[in-house]
């Protein structure tokens, strides 16, 4: 069995709700719900939260550290201005990786880069839900290799 | 009737206290009161909040989807490091209006750039507790205009 | 009686005539009509020019200082090039007031800085001809302000 | 027939005086002669005016308005410096064609940006006086264009 | 059933021969058979290719326009210098996913930006040969949802 | 007689095919033949070729030296990339004239700038198919100069 | 006596826990313990706190304000991104002390800039535990200083 | 006799009634006096006008081919943002020297470029009405200079 | 016994004498003794010297090698601008703490970057004189680490 | 014996016929005559091949993994603008010696970074037909030190 | 009777000997000579000294405050990377003018900047022998002005 | 015979004695040695010295102008810093060769600029103690060029 924490960052718990043409139709509860009928098929077990508040999301990469095999983190916003979060990912020394819904490289140019990077195992970006999805495989898939 | 929510942003609920040659004599209450004042001539319904966290600000203006005409902000520091808030008044879809009482423009070059202002309808910024009294003048056409 | 000097930058001739979908349909006389009325109200009295010449403007600025209380001024496409206006304004010592009607924080990069801005009181933008008759009241009360 | 207003800027009265070298040997009334021919043999009818001021370069773009059916501007200088000559040319909504005599790309690096490219149909750069004539006969095939 | 065109980019042909350590121990054939397997299983049909060529990698894009569903592309170093290889995306207007091995946001930084992701659907970056595995996954899951 | 050679850089072959509202209906043949057109009118012979590979554009140029008078090129996305096709054109001494059929100007940043502007004649640059046209015209009276 | 806030920024309640070979064997409250050892026989008193929150970390240094006569902040990754914990500071007019464990500029090139810095008596960066005892000194000394 | 075409720029006619704490006591006409004083005791000739105006400044400059022998020019504020005084100086090829009575580089940073600088002789700066006596034995000696 | 070499960059020789308001009334001579006061008390054995010349400073590094255990150095000036005065430090490989007497982030911009932070230990910056006091107790503890 | 793979960069294969007085009167050839020459003497065998593209010169560079002990390249105007040609060397892991003619740093600014300085062992620059044949040497040295 | 303390920098000692063309015929001692002559005629009395070394240079400042009223400096290469002579001068707190015999801002861009340009009184620049000749007088005035 | 004036840098002398892994096991006197006896072989006479001090390295290089017809300069630290040993070289108008033992462009960035570079003959970088060989070879032929 592979621990998931799964971390959704600032404003996601809008989807759905608003600007359907933008991220899907789909509200958070949808998208976790499609994450843990994955995460059945796949042998995952997944510990999803969702936060506005950085020092909040802080806390939740340090939990990690007891449960988790990986973590699978959508930074949203904080992912360009988050040293923070990016310095508690490396603290906590298990794979994560990073997940965007929307091609952040087709918005606004202070979207283009991201503290998380560098400190995560790799991204999926610009595939909607899909990203979650695909980031689910890309979890489950780097912890078979460490187990190897 | 409108209905506006007010948003105080960090380091604001010291204000009356400290520095009063920069930022005049009025603490935060008095701030209010005067915008209370200001409501009640122009028929203007006020929910005022004031937090030092990003987290509880994007909250707040989340929290403005189920009653508010539109927002009054001023995002104090985070102005100029948060596109989490930039995001959250992007998501809410209300009209919003941006002040500062100092002139921002006077100060720090990393004072000069707003991650808000591409979001906002208008800013008014430099007239000490007017920026607010004004602010709330702006909302109101705004909510007007958007009404015919 | 508080005299402000209104000065009208270069391009603003044509309001009204043309793209009444960014700036509205009013043209310049009936935005110089409306400020007569707030006026009148406020017990403001208004001399209101308007340039396409950058050394006009100068010249403006350079004529309050036997008349004005203040100054209104909406430099266009002067705000982003011109420190020869800057240093007019702050060769007069009168308070000033920035106001643009349209939000230049959305517009291209080169619109977001402002020469003027760290020389006068205070700006008011986006608010279309709201920007205008907001930027009268802050006029009035940062005379009143310095009277006290 | 097609009516286009000719715009020289600043410091093209001097052609023909100074810096035949660079410039060639014409002086500005040989190039407007040279204009008029081309003129009369392709059905055009100028206007043709200089300033080495900005406003009255914008004040001859907002001239256009009631009898051109495009412009032909060599913002000399101004092409590097002016938003205001920008925004003229964007008012109008009259199809331009910005023309330089130099290659201003083999000159001083702050000659490489135009503020007036990106608002004028397109450029004629580094022909001497050709670059006028086939300047006029873009004009001509943009406002063709047009009619059809 | 839906057809991927798979493009390699420059120097990818070393794969498995050099620093192993690096990008695994697999050679570029069995990376392909790996993705052959995987297309069988999800119903894909896959022409791949491999270039050190950028003008022979815009000939596959263009290829790509008479068979291609989708196109999977791992640019290589031409992602971070190549427009011609963007604007061959971009015309095609077929979906495109980018994909990279190594997780270029943790090397040099000019392997940080990317010409390509602004005009693909999005990329998958960072998981060795899971980048191409995804990577067709989520080629498949965005032709479905275009013929829906 | 004035021996022209015409070079299309990259992703020009797909014209006409591919994104006629931006581009015009024109297929490369279609534009070939206007020039050919214009060509036999002015006494001009062409030798006219398309590359995607920035080498054989570069042999192209060298090409030139044993047969044209001037060379007529369109470097496509290679203009903003290329300094290899920069130094192609410098050192074969032939007089060279630069086209682009859109406003590069108006599109994103990168585009702004040619490694190719500073050692060509000049620029012919937004006009469609009759930047082409126009520049064959430049090209002609380039030579004709230069043989005075 | 004097009365020194001590604050922890985010992340450092890991500190011991993790990355040993980085920051030293001594868990957070080791720490705390050998600066309590350290006041009592400097003749100090201590309040420590630690956060991962910057609305926290600012509610902790206007917590100061009614106690402490001076402030040693270790502001962790928020040093490089929070205008809103520098204006914190600067608003309650206490002298504080910037501390660091590791040579911050031997790290990211993100990490060599501080907003802090600026409105501080001074830093003490790069001793490991000795950082924050270096620093209490630094504050007694200071307070002493003003006291005179 | 030496000629010399004095040229001061925008808002030095308000000298001597504002600021002169920093600008001295003497307004435009006292320093007028000066420079006639220490002309007839050198053998100068000068005529002296000031403007607002980038193009009546242009003119001027134009309009001392047929008189000057050298021109001295304070360009104040149009030193930082004018390419087209730069190209009048530079076109009528008389030796020029620039002038400032504050020392520029004592000042906010987009006062510490001059566009002017690399066509004039050379520059005395910060010395109040002294740069312009020390200006004017500069163009003496640079004239006397050319004639030997 | 810890053998420690202490150098004084440029300028450091006039302190006392000038700008008491800055860098406090004591003279080098004072703040030398206050060292050796200390030195005395911890079991240090100084050797100080100042020079206003790079090439003596480096002198002075390499000078270290056979007597000292560490270097304390305030670089002065040269803190900015030395590269050689970094190599210096690390060719030597002793450990080396360094110190300013003024906070340097408080003043010019220039002076925010140090070419000799990223090879020492650490910083004590900002405390005046305490600077040296406290970057000697950061010497020792160093040294004593290291030994264990 | 030493093999060493010889690579001359786009626009080489003009060498002698043009621009003499910049590159010397020796044509390509003759330099490879004198290549030849000196590793007849210094026991050295080469394979020398130029190519105008950028893959050819990759597909070369992969080339040598069979035969060369040691690879001189001169990329020419991909030096700047290749960072494929700098993975290709990265890729093959033989030590490579980066030539060029003339000297790149007195020449335009984009000609200063070479994207292959930071993977060769080192570079000859500089010295016309002499900066291959030093570097032929200097090739041979690193190979000997290497078998040492 | 005004002491000044003339300083000239780096390669000065060199003049006349090499590049008359560029700074004139005279060397230094004739340079020396013409100062003394006019120090004479002024009522001035000089101090020469030339050091090409950084060290000596601020000696030589510092030397300064026993017995000059004033400093004149020419800091040759120094001006643009020195900030301890900026230090320097700053410390003594003695009026300095700057002098550079040529037009600085005509040369490379490094050299566009000064370090010494902020805390001197003015600079003259570009006029050969003169510039030194006209500094004095500048010194001269300025020592004049502080007496009154 | 050719007589070459040899300059080794800053921290040069502790060559050999430290870092034996990054500059080779040989110190300077070694160093010097092997090019005494290249010196013997190939014709050269050879003057070599050492410093610390940039000013004693300017006056190395005025020292060559009686002497020397070449000089070989490893700059060191002072590459990346000296405007002052640039203009040196320049000033003597002898050729020169600029060598680093290292390969500069691994390295920090600030060591990727050289104001040596572009008043030098050429470069010989990152080949050990065969940098200075070659580098004497370099100015052999050097010479011998400008002799024919």
């Amino acid at each position: 069995m592979i621990n998931i924490v799964v971390i959704h960052g600032p404003n996601l718990n809008l989807l759905g709700l608003r600007e359907p043409e933008v991220y899907g139709a789909l509200n958070l509860d949808q998208i976790n719900e499609r994450m843990q009928d994955l995460a059945r098929k796949e042998g995952l077990q997944l510990r999803i939260t969702q936060s506005n508040s950085e020092g909040a999301i802080i806390d939740a990469i340090h939990g990690a550290l007891d449960w988790g095999d990986a973590i699978l983190i959508n930074p949203g916003a904080y992912t360009h201005t988050s040293v923070a979060i990016r310095d508690a990912i490396s603290a906590v020394r298990l794979p994560a990786v990073e997940v965007h819904m929307s091609n952040v490289h087709r918005r606004e140019s202070f979207r283009h880069h991201s503290y998380v990077s560098a400190v995560v195992v790799g991204q999926v970006v610009g595939f909607g839900v899909d990203s979650y999805l695909l980031g689910l495989l890309a979890c489950k898939r780097t912890v078979e290799e460490m187990r190897r």
